[in-house]
């Protein structure tokens, strides 16, 4: 078991780049509908298989089990619709460990951080490359930008 | 990676009971669509998580991983429609291992038994108690009992 409490934001700027190395994602949904998500990821030499179950607030049930990278490829093959592909940088920051994920493909021009917390109320001190909070808004889920991906936003 | 060979028959009689002992086997679906399902199956102490592929005659593809059981717990309650219920008895047979499931809920009234093989052309003598081949039937999947559960049959 486990529950993710994470918070999302926009990346403006390239102060989080120096000295940040990245390992290039692919990653596919066997399911995803509101209630559930299962997601295949392959991230560098190792693969993995994630359950998500509902968003309530900043949290979601979260299930992860690592798979052989082998089976993941073939996995993918499996998933509906394209794949999101990104690269993400882990940057340590005040205490925290960002994610930052700079998409590609069809998402291209998406950067994207995120930060895991214990718990929902947690302070975060913010880096000034941190823009605007995404949240709550599910056009940023990565399940929704196999779906739609950001090239496709027209109001943006 | 695995290729799932199996043929599926109708349970005619008892003759198959003799010394059988069952497992009961709780499983739900996170995904049950044609190109892909994904199982969480609770056997006995044991727990699963299964992917099949699309079905081509009597061969699918398949990842199974096991998984605890406490996660599987939680994961049946995030699956979708109600769960499938029933006893397994593993018997062998000529060279094979049968497998008698005995449906419980709202499939009670259903026995079926499949045989996995090697290839899709592989002999298999049958037992006396294996009555209707329903292999390529989609009512009969597990997937589909969740949907639309034998008790619900109207033309059977």
């Amino acid at each position: 078991m486990g529950q993710e409490i994470e918070r999302k934001f926009l990346v403006t700027g390239d102060g989080w780049r120096e000295g940040a190395e990245g390992t290039l994602y692919r990653q596919g949904y066997l399911a995803k509908d509101k209630e559930r998500t299962v997601r295949v990821r392959v991230a560098g030499a190792k693969a993995y298989l994630t359950i998500k179950g509902r968003t309530s607030g900043t949290s979601r049930a979260e299930y992860e089990y690592e798979i052989p990278l082998k089976d993941a490829e073939e996995l993918l093959n499996l998933c509906e619709g394209p794949l999101v592909e990104k690269t993400r940088h882990k940057i340590p920051y005040a205490g925290h460990t960002w994610e930052v994920d700079v998409f590609h493909g069809d998402n291209e021009g998406l950067i994207m951080a995120e930060v895991e917390l214990q718990s929902e109320d947690a302070h975060v001190e913010m880096p000034d490359w941190a823009g605007k909070e995404v949240s709550g808004d599910v056009r940023y889920y990565n399940s929704s930008l196999s779906k739609k991906p950001y090239k496709m936003w027209t109001d943006t």
